[in-house]
């Protein structure tokens, strides 16, 4: 069984209150793939330019991830993209982006990449998604990201990659604006007539929400003492949520609420752990015994029982 | 066993995308009382004006809430406060603040509201709040709110009560504005070393979060298709939660970790019905037989068991 990713691998420029790297890998593919590696043999698909590092290639490949549809582009550079973290994390601000070779890249699957059971669409523009999901015909479960700007400036081709997949995954402020509906409870069940069966939205330090037809389920973020760098926190949920979904279809287990709610709590684990250290560095070295305690945490903490206090009247 | 409140009595002016209100009964001891009376005798404290309706105070006293100590001011109008929220509820502008008879109100408690178990300081300023809580001496447990504007121009006296409470209900970002750190996790240790051994961080539409020395919950929003008017959520669900801690107390029963989740669950429960009509018009008809059933869903839609799925190395 495979699971296959296609989006952005990069180079990040990063600035937080905490430190700052001037150019580390990066890109919504690397962290996704990263945390799916925990449950299933990840195909990246992506493009690179000349300039990037063998040494980061092996990041990539941790747990076995291929990367043989990871294209060098000759003469190209690698994505590039730099920010600025606010005092609290809040908000960022983006103060370099260079496409490079993300300009004219045309996803070329392999056989291999095809044949993935669940494949993973990250941001990318929307025709590009549309193409990719239409290579992989034999995907049992298709999920996707997109951002602010598609549904600014390519709304009916996002519309329309939206309506072929299983799974939406946005932050939450953006499937409101996707929606124009004035809450998320609303917005999701919009998104739901789009045609996914499931839909997450993400609330950065605030947790995540998961919503079927008949179903709603919500997640807080783990919470953490020190968070050094947000960058990747959302696609490496993404890959410990999809990743479940990928081992659980492997293993022949069906994708129900119950399924779905973990997948929710290990995207949950996995994104702690990667805002724990700048880009890649806490989820490339971690190892899978670190991951079950911090399930059990956040179960202990969100659980409670009616305290059964008698009301008046 | 009682609680006593001191806070605002208001009327307010709301336009929200659902609808407005020229001049609703509002306040913070409003909310906070509708809905505590569901656990305990309420004591309210607080000043109004000549133009305070007698079907207002009817409002107030609803469940038994007792009204004694409510102090109309001769020839003085009531606290008023005029706001317009935007489309998604996110932000609100005021429009218009008139103390009235906040500008000289000095609390005068009787002997009944003296001698409350439990007393909550909803949000005025800080020098009344020491005032009021050295006159409750008998107080086995006091919470506090606050707002960023004390935080700004009133910091000393609003150290100073915080060091004289048992728990500071805040919003989120207040807590870290209070204590300046860079994160939730690590300001609300910051107040706990202030003096409070509870202290509570609204998250308006994401929920709250509740801190000890050594354990924390977290709890979401209840979610719901329609919220029409967010004034007075947060201190409709101090009064469900301080509530639920004065039955406890009355009750012979340890203020536990057990009993203060479920005092989060009630909060936020008491904080749904109250968003989703204007004002005070939906707690004020409430009855205790409709509020089980959110409790019960609440946990439902936040429990979650490990998946179980092997990870890979």
């Amino acid at each position: 069984m495979a699971l296959t990713v296609v989006g952005s691998l990069a180079y990040d420029a990063v600035e937080t209150p905490f430190g700052k790297r001037d150019r580390m890998l990066g890109g919504a593919a690397t962290h996704f793939a990263l945390a799916a590696s925990f449950f299933d043999t990840v195909h990246v698909v992506g493009p690179v330019g000349d300039d990037f590092a063998d040494e980061d290639m092996a990041v990539l490949a941790t747990r076995g991830t291929n990367v043989d549809d990871v294209e060098r582009v000759a003469g190209g550079k690698t994505f590039f993209w730099a920010g600025r973290y606010s005092a609290n994390l809040n908000q960022r601000d983006t103060l370099d982006t260079q496409l490079n070779v993300f300009e004219t890249f045309e996803p070329k699957l392999s056989d291999a990449s095809k044949a993935a059971e669940v494949l993973f669409l990250a941001n990318i523009v929307p025709d590009l998604q549309i193409q990719v999901r239409e290579q992989c015909a034999a995907a049992k479960f298709v999920a996707m990201d997109s951002m602010n700007l598609w549904i600014e400036i390519a709304r009916e081709p996002l519309e329309r990659v939206i309506g072929m997949v299983d799974c939406l995954i946005l932050n939450d402020e953006e499937i409101e604006q996707l929606t124009e509906a004035p809450n998320l409870v609303q917005a999701a069940r919009r998104v739901l007539e789009m045609g996914p069966s499931v839909v997450v939205a993400k609330q950065g330090k605030y947790g995540a929400a998961l919503f079927t037809a008949d179903d709603h389920f919500w997640v807080p973020a783990f919470p953490l003492e020190t968070v050094v760098d947000p960058t990747g926190a959302g696609d490496t949920f993404a890959g410990g949520f999809v990743g479940t979904i990928a081992a659980a279809l492997a293993a022949g287990r069906p994708i129900d609420m119950g399924l779905l709610r973990g997948a929710m709590a290990y995207g949950t684990a996995l994104a702690s752990f990667n805002v724990e250290e700048f880009g890649t560095e806490r989820v490339a070295r971690l190892t899978p015994g670190e991951i079950p305690a911090r399930i059990a945490e956040l179960q202990r903490i969100t659980s409670f029982t009616d305290h059964g206090v008698a009301l008046r009247h």
